[in-house]
């Protein structure tokens, strides 16, 4: 499963991420999510602070097994679906070789004035299509 | 759509949940079917502190709508879903009759302790099945 | 001490703001001061989406006692100096008689654009003082 | 200013941390501190999920330039004053030379059962004391 993702990055599990039961919030693991995107489009060669031009359209995560506090975690991700205004990442978070959860973001590419879905940007594309080792589905969304 | 649902709790976005785009972070919606879930197991008749026996293995949502600061939404929860062990909670997140988000949470009931999944004692199912306007699918997790 | 408040907002603690002690983490009272200060700002007439144009430039708390998952809290705020261009609301946070935490922000009035502080409204400042209890110290932060 | 500390910890600026202006919400830095005092408790030695022993009892920070989304941050951590049950720590949130925001949390040594404070081992002090370049005062909270 791991062999699919050419990307992780590592985050360790902060106190207030914690709830009550002694693990991370299942709520939290969509702001893990949304860390790895932005480093994932860092490793593309993209600022994320200036290609935030996506909007979240679905999100979903199957909880495996809890992390807890200070657990070193890596949190894969990887373009499963490249369609012409939206695409699809996969998320799966690890802890050394346990997948305690596996995630998916649904994003629109738009115009963030306007809010109107736009075409993912020809150089986004081949540079995402450079970079997977998995190469990702071609379809739009159905 | 609506009118599928016996219970809606109403909420009002914070400052601190929406981000630089001036929205409510994705992974916040989860906090609010969060919020809806404890206070539909009030509306239930149970104590939300003492009835936390679930742990969330899957967690879904789609964004239609962006919701922005202040505004005041209406997060509507029944059970969708109610197996021997397992349950399925579908949200729907509203402003005015505006359809923003929608979303699942899927628990299973386990002996905290031990974290091994147990069946949902009858007075839950009882009151579950007594008080939903749409009667829950009585089947278990595929 | 909490007569000394004209304003206080009901609030219920979230599961996810307790941390692995099973208690509000620390941080997620400012959370808490930020939506009384909205609400605060609603019982002046003000709409707090469009109100605000205050930087925070100070914040501080004192933790007396914790407070629990589904705690019903009482969120009091008061302005308690109002200066030039600055100002200093105190708060409280009380669950029934008990005094849990009391804090205070410091915001100064500013250009959201440029970021220069610039004089508070005289309408501003006439209805923080007609609505008041306990008259607010007129002086700038020293 | 940064010379006194012995101790900092790099950390990114998250996209949901930032709020509807932008900026990191003022309530955030308190996570960031309690993210540093943890790997401060590591560079002293100790695990941070088996040591944390200590209440917060006082909260302050004071906010001087705003951090945004993906800035690159050191959170600067040393123990300023060492008392027989309780300690505080100074934060510094630097983006490269600058200063963003100056912060202090405050902890009692209890016993997390009863909540009871008791003295801080010694093997803490004198960790505390070997490690820290500027020596924290040696007096109980006033």
């Amino acid at each position: 499963m791991r062999a699919a993702f050419n990307f992780s990055h590592p985050l360790r599990v902060r106190w207030a991420e914690c709830d009550a039961q002694g693990i991370v919030f299942n709520g939290n693991y969509f702001l893990y999510f949304d860390v790895a995107m932005g480093e994932w489009l860092r490793a593309l060669g993209f600022e994320p602070a200036t290609t935030i031009e996506f909007f979240t359209v679905r999100a979903e995560a199957d909880y495996k097994a809890p992390a807890k506090f200070d657990d070193m975690l890596d949190v894969a991700a990887r373009c499963a679906r490249l369609g012409e205004k939206s695409m699809t990442l996969k998320f799966a978070v690890f802890r050394g070789e346990d997948l305690l959860t596996e995630g998916a973001l649904t994003y629109v590419h738009a115009d963030l004035s306007t809010r109107k879905s736009t075409p993912i940007p020809k150089e986004f594309i081949d540079r995402v299509l450079a970079f997977e080792r998995t190469a990702p589905e071609r379809k739009s969304a159905s």
